[in-house]
C-alpha cells in the first residue's frame, strides 16, 4: 500500500473534531447541545449582499480574474481608506477566504523548515497552514493573567534565529479576544524592521472592538510598508462565512507579485461570493452598530455569569467574539467529552472547545476552554449555568 | 527588506501571463483579439444551476461542512454510479475547484523533495501546486507524432526512484486532448501496484470524449482501491468555472482522512457554489449531447482548417477541448508576442498559448502552441486564417 506523506500524518486535526462524534451521539440520545465551540455567528447576513446574488444575471458562470475583480478591489480600497488604511487596488489580492490568504502568505515568505513566531494561544489553523507548507510555528506564550497582552518584546528576540521569517499576530485575537494597542504594534514594528522580518497581522475581526477601543492596523504604521502583510476576510464582518472571500493586502510589491503566482495556480476566487462581497461593502454603519451592541451585551452577560463560577479565571475580551476561561480542572479535553457523554441539566448540555489545541507548546492550555459568544443571551446564560453545575459534579466524581 | 521564499521565487507564472500586457495593448490600439489561449468555455451554464442560486433562501451565509454538504456528496455518488464508478459519499471530499483537490492530494502523499511523474505536455498548474508543496515534477515525454499517447511503460520505470510517490495523468488531457484507453490505464495500474505508488487521475474533462470513444476512469479499474486518487470538477462539465467546486475521490481511507485535515484548515468550500453544483446534477442528458456535438464540430472545423497550413503538425484530440499544434517556427513565445504586437488581418489578431509552459523539460514544446476550441466556429475559422497568413509573413521577416 502506498504511504501517506509525513506532512500529512503531522497535519493537526481541528481541536473540536475529536468531540464531534460525542456531540452527535448526545443529540441522537435526545439531548440538546448548546454550542459554545464554534465561530459561526448567528447574525444575519446583510440583505444587500444576499439580494445581489439572488438578482444576478449571469448566464455563463466564468472564472473571475485571479486577483479578484477590478471593481471589487477598487471598492475595497475605499473601504480601507475609511479605516485610515491608505492602499490601492494594486496592493490587494482577493482570496478564497482569509484562510487562503494565510496560506499564500506563508508560502510566499517561508521555505521548508523556516520559522514563524506566533503569540499563543492562537487560531488553531495557523498550525495547519504552516504544516502544509513545511513551516515551523515557534510559539511565544501570552498569559491569561496579563489578559493575553503582547508578551515582552525580549521574549520574541530570544526566539529569533536565522530561519525566522515573520511574526504573525491576530488582532483582535481568536481565541483570546485581545486587542493590541498602538503601542504594542509599534514595538512589533521596531523588532521586525531590526531583524528584517515580515509582520503578518490577521485582522479578520477588525470591526469587532468594544468599550470605545479603536482597532490599529499594521497598515496604519508608517515605515512598515515592506514588512507588513495584512490578512482580511468578509466571513465574520458580514456574517458571510460561507462566501469564502478574503484578501491579502501589502504594499510590498514583491509579496503581492509572489502571492499572485500562488493564486494563478488555483485560477480564481469564487464568482458568486465576489458578487455578495462587493454588494456587502454598501452595508450601512447602523448594521455594524447593532451587531457590536449585540456582541457587547453578550460578552458582558457571559463574563458576569462566568465570574460566578468558583475558581475560574477569565481573559477579558475587548474584541472579536471569543473568550478563554481557565477552569478548576486538569484536562479540558476530558471535561468537554464528559459534558457531552454524561452531563445533562434538564436534557441539555454544552459543547466547548478545549484550549490545548490553540497552543503549540505541549501541555499549555490544558485547563482552559474557548467560548464563542455567537449565541443569543438566553442560550449563553443557560450554557454557563450548565457549566457551573457540571463543574461541581465533575470535580467531585 | 525581508526576503521572499525560494519557493515563492520558483513558483511558475502562468504560460500566458507574459502575453497579457501585449494583448491589452493590442486592444487599446483598436485591434480585435481572438482568444485561442483560454480554457474558459463560452457554453451556457445549465439554467437549473443558475436558478438554484437565484432562488436560494439563505439568511445567514454559513460555513458548510468541511467535506462538503452531505446531500451533495450523496448525489455525487449517484452521478458516479451512472458513469460505472462505484463509490460512496464517504469516498468524496468536496473541494474549492479541482485545483484545491490537486493541492490537497499532493500534500497528502508527498513531502518536500519527493517526486511525482507526469507525462508531458501537462496542465501547467501541476507545476504550481507541486512547487508550493516543495514537490518535484518528473516529466516523461509524450510525443505529438504518437498523438500524445501514453509513453512506453519502460520510460516510467526508468524514472522511478525511492522518492517517487505517484504518477499523475490527465484524462482526457489538457493540453493534448488525448484520451487514454482502458489498456493504457491497466498498464499504469500494474506499474503503480508494483512500485507502491499512487495513481492520480485528473478527470475533469470526463464528459468530453468524441468519436464514440468512452472514458475509462481509474476508479473503474479493480484492485486499484488503495492506489487510485481521482480529481474532478464542475468547472468544465457544466461550464461553471466561476463556482469553484471540485472534488477528490478515493477509496483509500487514509488518503481521505489526510486530505480532510488539509480541508479542515481552510474550513469549507463555497456555499453558493455548492447550491449550484448540487442543482447542476439534474442537468438533462440532452445538454451534454448538444455540448458534445458542438465541440465535435468545432474540433473538426479547427483540424480541417489547421491542416491547410504548410508544415503544421497536429495532435488529433479525442477529448477535452484543446489541441496542440506544432508550427514551422522556432519560438512560439516570440511568435505569440509578434502576433499581438504586429500582425493584423482586417484589424484582427489572435492570441495563442505557447506550449513550452506545458512542458517541464527545458526546450521542449518551443515550436508548439495550444489552441482551445471554446469559441464559435466563425471565430475559429477566422482565427486559423489569421494564423495561416501570419506564418507566411513571420517566416519571411
Ligand atoms: C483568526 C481567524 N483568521 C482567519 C480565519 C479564516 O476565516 P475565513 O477563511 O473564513 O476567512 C478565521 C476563521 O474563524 C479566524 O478566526
Ligand atoms: C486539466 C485540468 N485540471 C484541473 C483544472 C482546474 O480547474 P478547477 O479548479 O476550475 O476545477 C483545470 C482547469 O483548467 C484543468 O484544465
Amino acid at each position: 500500500m502506498p504511504s501517506i506523506s509525513k506532512k500529512g500524518l503531522e497535519m493537526p486535526e481541528s481541536p473540536i473534531r475529536k468531540l464531534v462524534p460525542f456531540a452527535e451521539q448526545a443529540k441522537k440520545d435526545g439531548a440538546k447541545v448548546i454550542h459554545l465551540n464554534i465561530g459561526q455567528p448567528d447574525i444575519k447576513t446583510p440583505k444587500i449582499a444576499l439580494d445581489a446574488v439572488k438578482n444576478n444575471t449571469l448566464t455563463v458562470l466564468e472564472y473571475s480574474r485571479t486577483e479578484g475583480s477590478e471593481v471589487y478591489r477598487e471598492k475595497l480600497a475605499d473601504y480601507y481608506a475609511k479605516h485610515h488604511i491608505n492602499i490601492t487596488a494594486q496592493d490587494i489580492l482577493v482570496t478564497t477566504g482569509g484562510s487562503e490568504a494565510l496560506s499564500f502568505t506563508m508560502g510566499s515568505i517561508a521555505d521548508n523548515n523556516d520559522e514563524i513566531i506566533i503569540p499563543e494561544p492562537f487560531y488553531a489553523n495557523y498550525n495547519g497552514f504552516a504544516t502544509a507548507m513545511g513551516i515551523k510555528v515557534v510559539p511565544v506564550v501570552s498569559r491569561i493573567d496579563d489578559n493575553f497582552a503582547l508578551p515582552p518584546i525580549e521574549e520574541f528576540e530570544k526566539l529569533i534565529t536565522a530561519r525566522t521569517k515573520a511574526i504573525l499576530i491576530c488582532n483582535p485575537g481568536n481565541p483570546t479576544g485581545y486587542l493590541y494597542s498602538r503601542d504594542e504594534i509599534q514595538k512589533l514594528a521596531v523588532i521586525v524592521k531590526k531583524h528584517n522580518l515580515f509582520l503578518i497581522a490577521d485582522e479578520v475581526y477588525r470591526e469587532f472592538t468594544y468599550d470605545g477601543k479603536e482597532h490599529y492596523s499594521i497598515l496604519q504604521e508608517s515605515g512598515l510598508d515592506e514588512n507588513a502583510i495584512m490578512i482580511d476576510s468578509v466571513s465574520k464582518r458580514y456574517s458571510m462565512c460561507g462566501a469564502r472571500i478574503g484578501c491579502l493586502v501589502s504594499k510590498n510589491k514583491e509579496v503581492i507579485k509572489t502571492a499572485l503566482k500562488f493564486a494563478q495556480a488555483r485560477l480564481s476566487p469564487p464568482t458568486y461570493a465576489q458578487i455578495a462581497s462587493e454588494a456587502a461593502l454598501e452595508t450601512p454603519q447602523s448594521y455594524f452598530d447593532d451587531v457590536k451592541k449585540e456582541y457587547v451585551s453578550r460578552r458582558n452577560l457571559l463574563i458576569e455569569e462566568l465570574e460566578k463560577i468558583d475558581g475560574i479565571k477569565i481573559g477579558h475580551p475587548q474584541g472579536a467574539f471569543y473568550c478563554i476561561a481557565e477552569l478548576p480542572i486538569e484536562d479540558s479535553d476530558d471535561f468537554a467529552q464528559w459534558l457531552l457523554e454524561e452531563f445533562r441539566v434538564e436534557g441539555e448540555t454544552v459543547m466547548v472547545a478545549p484550549a490545548a489545541g490553540f497552543y503549540a507548546s505541549e501541555g499549555l492550555g490544558k485547563n482552559q476552554i474557548r467560548i464563542a459568544y455567537v449565541l443569543d443571551k438566553d442560550s449563553l446564560r443557560k450554557a454557563v449555568h450548565i457549566l457551573k453545575e457540571a463543574l461541581k459534579i465533575y470535580k467531585g466524581r
